[in-house]
């Protein structure tokens, strides 16, 4: 098997061993790239020898290493790095270097990943759509924003990347590209060097092919704990809501379906499945999160709309009117229902550990000029709540269904326990 | 009278009018700071040339204007500039150029704003201090960590400039230096562009030399209401809380006297003043603000002190080491804390309209290594509620003194109109 199909933790233990040098896994990773890039089109920047002085730098070292030590990883160009131009998908930034390292990026150089690359992005992690094709079916969109980054994972480039999430820009990508994804709790992962869209929303998100990955990562980036260290694998099974939320008739019947087929999988393993409904006040954060989002990414392009507007794509005029159209009050009121939304999400709990949703409408349309729907990640991301995409099921164009583990605030450790078990089982 | 000494609104009203010209107005400006600056070094960068190219611009200019046509703003140096070097307070950033301006600046310079030039700060807005001289008494600090916009605004070299605050970096000099300060309600003022301290806390905010000055540029940056649009001018004479806070005993006997004075001429004027006394849980809200600013700074400048350690001070390797040692769950309840503190706060105001408190311990200290205590602004940085400082007497050492009025989380237009009923009586 190429080292390139290794997971992280794997990887890194592998590493660590001396079974396996960073030097080897990066050259599988770029062998990988080589091969399916010119159709993929996952990165907008990579350097096979700057990657490979990295790997090799990280075989040199001496003394204590990092849990990623030696590990590739993938960054969605909205994310600075000091070393990698960054254009955030536009034009308007072609062959810009950034002077620092965004934090997340720091943060991963500190435990010894490699920076392998830049992926692809939407303009401004927003809507038009990045040249990336959905691995699986390249005829088919991978999602967005964070296109490349899903993509690179899914095929096997890089065992984990980097990307952001303002609506459903990492959950709905990973769903497309049939990987992992998790878009932390707000405060998980420092945004410091990250491109704003909207600051009330925008999270920094992950890619892996399992939720042991996902996990290892978000050990380095926050701090929190790691999976199994305090025997947390071994728990009871987990109490879970089934969610449908207000617009379940917008998912396709497969997609309804392996939500329910899940929902009866997960019981028959142990799990304790409720169905959870949500108060028709969450059914109007959908509005209060366009408001919001198009009120702040209006402001926080403000330069790149006044001085190089010739260089924006028509969709994000649009967007960019839309936003400034936005009178403050409405923008405030917008605030104050995510406010209550927020307090009022701590009491659907009750005796819940997760809830399950789907994480898309469907399986990856057809076409690569749009990214898909967000009606299923919204309202999670208003929330500010960890979400987990796990694939499960295949559609009707042989493309990945999945569903969307989502998990109380701050309660990201809790959740990804849970989602371990929940992939475990399916 | 010197066109340096008008108000923002008069400035611009004459330069609407035609009877100033941008150019005559910034030359004002640039005067002034020729004649103070060797002494005061409020500014980190300013170029005389380009700022009177950007006024001759502005004269020039046909079309409709800009409700800050023609008049010129200091930028503190922790936000971008496109046209203009931004260091962020720290050597290692001399001369780095960014490509874009900040959300804030563009929004400015859109109402036809002059960006005069950089203002100093403390490195990365912590702790280590700027050159700068309190212009009021140059052996005292102007505090920080926005100590070049309160000093430059102080000392009529520019009517109005741009500050953060994290913990108390725009009320603390404002105080010191005698001018108007206004931290707005958390999202009021877009922060991309913003070098990032703590991301929780980080607010932009402003000096002026009258609240109504505060008032336009509020409007400009975030389109809330303009004082008097509405007749809140002439609005019945407002409910005041006094809060002494927890930490009454840590402000001098002087500021204690002149909160008391000031609470007696507004009840004598005709307000409502009431003592208003917080639950301990605020007190334990200190705490969980330094635990918050310091674990989200180290993550914010992981770059800096992984790649760049020898360039910075003393002072700020220990906020990096103090914060990189904070644990994730201590990081995590002092959020919880933070939660729960703007929750319990909703239930402080009862009929109140704002409440009063010292902006500072005392008036501006001896010396200069040192910018002063945040003891009175932290917990209405975390709470994320809008506040402004009024000067109001003199303290033993000649210097101001003043207050400072804290309104509800998003009442930034009802707390400014009190902050003008206040300004008015005192």
């Amino acid at each position: 098997m190429s080292p390139a199909r290794l997971s992280a933790n794997s990887a890194a233990a592998k590493i660590k061993a001396g079974e396996l040098s960073s030097e080897a896994l990066v050259q599988a990773c770029l062998d990988r790239v080589s091969e399916r890039e010119p159709e993929i089109r996952a990165w907008s920047w990579l350097d096979a020898d700057a990657a490979l002085a990295q790997a090799r730098a990280c075989d040199r070292a001496v003394g204590p290493k990092g849990l990623l030590h030696g590990v590739p990883i993938g960054v969605k160009d909205v994310i600075d790095t000091a070393d990698m131009p960054t254009a955030y998908g536009s034009a308007i930034y072609k062959g810009y270097r950034p002077r620092a390292d965004a934090a997340c990026v720091s943060l991963a150089r500190a435990a010894g990943a490699v920076i392998l690359g830049k992926t692809e992005t939407a303009e401004f992690a927003s809507i038009h759509p990045a040249a990336t094709r959905n691995p699986l079916a390249p005829a088919h969109t991978p999602g967005g924003s964070s296109s490349g980054s899903a993509a690179a994972v899914a095929d096997f480039m890089v065992p984990l990347a980097l990307g952001t999430q303002t609506g459903g820009s990492t959950i709905r990508p990973a769903a497309f590209c049939g990987v992992v994804g998790y878009k932390p709790s707000f405060n998980r992962v420092n945004r410091a060097g990250l491109k704003f869209s909207a600051e009330s929303f925008d999270t920094i998100g992950f890619f892996a092919r399992s939720v042991d990955d996902i996990a290892l990562l978000a050990h380095v980036m926050s701090g929190q704990e790691r999976l199994g260290d305090a025997g947390l694998r071994e728990d009871k099974a987990p109490r879970i809501g089934l969610c449908r939320t207000s617009r379940w008739s917008q998912a396709s019947s497969q997609m309804r379906e392996v939500i329910e087929s899940a929902a009866q999988k997960l019981a028959a393993a142990g799990a304790d499945v409720e169905l959870v409904a949500l108060t028709p006040a969450f059914e109007q954060l959908h509005e209060a999160h366009a408001v919001i989002m198009q009120y702040e990414a209006a402001r926080a392009t403000a330069w790149e709309y006044r001085v190089h507007g010739d260089l924006l794509s028509p969709a994000y005029h649009q967007r960019m009117r839309a936003g400034l159209a936005i009178p403050h009050e409405r923008y405030e009121a917008a605030l104050r229902q995510a406010e209550s939304g927020r307090q009022d999400f701590a009491d659907v709990w009750g005796e819940l550990d997760v809830l399950i949703t789907p994480s898309a409408v469907d399986e990856a349309p057809l076409g690569l000029e749009n990214t898909g729907d967000a009606v299923f990640n919204r309202i999670w991301t208003l929330l500010g709540v960890p979400c987990v995409h796990l694939p499960f099921g295949t559609g009707t164009a042989g493309l990945p269904l999945g569903l969307q583990v989502v998990g109380r605030r701050q309660g990201d450790v809790a959740t990804l326990t849970c989602a371990r078990w929940i992939e475990d089982r399916l």
